[in-house]
């Protein structure tokens, strides 16, 4: 073994669990011959976790993470109302937490719509473009508060903050992508009312299309943007946008492509510096929890996302094409470990 | 006659001008005989205007406007990128000043999928919701700035502004229709995220929900409302949201229902303090505009919003019943005004 890296598992809670188990079976699967051995660590993290010791995600948790080389993680978040959850925020205190602390700046979405896969949409066309969301900033920074709290005056501002540094970096990333893809870039916003984080955006995709003549450059208000997700979704190639609209926007890109069950996501430091995450766009589904019901595909499919952020190219490919594959054959309903095995025989097909 | 309207006609830029002259048409032939007569001032605003005298809206402008007691809008926006309009925000500086200075605290919008109305879906089923989106605060109230303009230093902060006052009217509308509809209200926020200004809106729906047994009252976050509103439409009835969720959401929505070419809008101001506002949901199009191409399905359904609004529910049904025959029974390709034809012939049979 010429290599190790060190892998953090967070199975989280609900299904995040039984589709990591999955996901996990296929990345020992794919790389069971090679010369890069995986060595994992698993994070006991998410709502079972607070329910057990009222912790979020504490320092030590954080230090140790940090020393991986990449995370995969399941999904987190308890049942919605659970009474005993009513003060613990695990999306923000676990799952941005993570994202800002370990600068997750590019989070990566990719939608496809695979051959087979069932979709809403009439006359889906062919679809495949990526969406690169901000992942540090913009709405999501948690810079808000309110005055006279519960009574009939209370005031609850929230700010979006947008740095030229923040932008310009996921920028620069959408546009390398682009180019590596159609050439074609789509930056979506609202700038004819959101003025002021608006123009921050359009100045700074500007600046870098100047140094990507051969990207096409256009821009759409994010309303705009929802309806050619469903009228005509094979226009976009590359989408950049801000925080709070990549997380609109996947959520129904993931849809158009045959439903989140399907899609996968990479929250990438492009620079190393930080262990980058893998997860799937679904939450813990707790309704259907503990019942191997999940599909494990966009799991697994952020072990492909894995695999190439680590430079194992041909195992990604291989995990990617034996999931389009089975999505291709997909007959009578399967337990969540039933699709792993499905998925692994065709890797080793 | 023994009632006198007097209604504001502000016909906009490209398409709005072709669509609002059908709208008055229909306007025209449903009040003919009755016991109302529609006194009505014609308002030029938008790009055109801009371009022609540098104002977006002045002051006398909207003490003009405001003595009136309807506003019946078509679309406002010039071309894309015209280096003209570069500095001009005709959006904010008078559509969105509109609704603010006139306290549009109700954005209405209805979204039904008619009986032949063709639309992306492949099996929609019934589609019949209305969104209450907020409409004079949230992230929409320009409250923003940037320092370090320009510089790589830059920073661009935008403020979302949320107050129980203006929450609770608009929440309490929002029950009201629901309990004359389905009895089922939908708020949709990003609470797990936007904890501050989500809080508040959850906050108060709890509170208005214990006036409103009879009301079922469903949450769901703003990326997860956009996957139902493609895979499960048929599950809304109302629903109440922030005015840039609302934004997102009613244009999705449009495109579900057959395009924003059949979309209708009302900024209610429900106290009567100041007229109400009617507008389809599309923009200008300028790309379309002068050549009688564009739908006028949907300021003509403006109008059904404005009788109604008014209080005269035969005619605003008459309209209605008038354009969903229409749509029921619409063949070869039309101009702008034909169609007006079929949908007056309609009203007259
Ligand atoms: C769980 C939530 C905080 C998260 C987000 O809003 O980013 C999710 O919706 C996503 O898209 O990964
Ligand atoms: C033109 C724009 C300012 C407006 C909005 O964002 O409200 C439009 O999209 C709408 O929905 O009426």
């Amino acid at each position: 073994m010429s290599r190790v890296v060190k892998l953090a598992v967070i199975p989280g809670d609900g299904i995040g669990r039984e589709v990591v188990a999955q996901a996990e079976r296929v990345l020992d699967a794919v790389t069971a011959d090679g010369d890069v051995a995986f060595e994992k660590t698993r994070f006991s993290l998410g709502a079972g976790r607070y329910l057990e010791t009222g912790d979020t995600l504490t320092d030590d948790d954080l230090a140790a993470i940090r020393s991986h080389d990449a995370i995969l993680l399941g999904a987190v978040g308890g049942t919605p109302g659970d009474p005993r959850l009513k003060d613990a925020n695990i999306e923000r205190g676990m799952l941005l937490k993570l994202r800002f602390e370990l600068d997750h700046y590019v989070n990566l979405r990719p939608s496809k719509l695979f051959a087979g896969a069932p979709g809403p949409l009439a006359s889906p066309g062919e679809i495949d473009f990526v969406v690169v969301r901000e992942g540090t900033e913009g709405p999501y920074v948690g810079n808000g508060g309110s005055i006279r709290k519960g009574t009939p005056h209370e005031i609850a501002n929230e700010t979006s903050v947008n740095t030229a540094f923040g932008i310009e970096r996921v920028v620069r990333y959408a546009f390398e992508l682009a180019g590596r893809r159609r050439n074609k870039l789509t930056l979506v916003h609202k700038t004819n009312v959101l003025v002021h984080s608006g123009a921050i955006w359009q100045r700074i995709v500007e600046q870098v299309a100047s140094e990507h003549p051969d990207v096409v450059v256009d821009y759409l208000h994010v309303d705009a943007a929802t309806i050619f997700l469903v009228t005509d979704p094979s226009r976009f190639d590359v989408i950049v946008t801000d925080n709070l609209f990549g997380d609109i926007l996947t959520d129904l890109a993931g849809a158009v492509t045959g439903g989140i069950g399907l899609a996968a996501s990479g929250n990438i430091n492009p620079d190393g510096t930080f262990p980058s995450m893998f997860e799937p766009v679904h939450g813990s589904a707790p309704d259907i929890a503990g019942q191997e019901k999940a599909d494990p595909t966009a799991a697994i499919l952020s072990v492909a996302l894995l695999l190439d952020h680590l430079g194992l190219r041909d195992e990604a490919a291989r995990v990617q094409r034996a999931v389009e594959a089975d999505i291709a054959d997909r007959s009578t309903p399967r337990s969540t470990s039933e699709a792993g095995d499905a998925i692994i025989a065709r890797l080793q097909a």
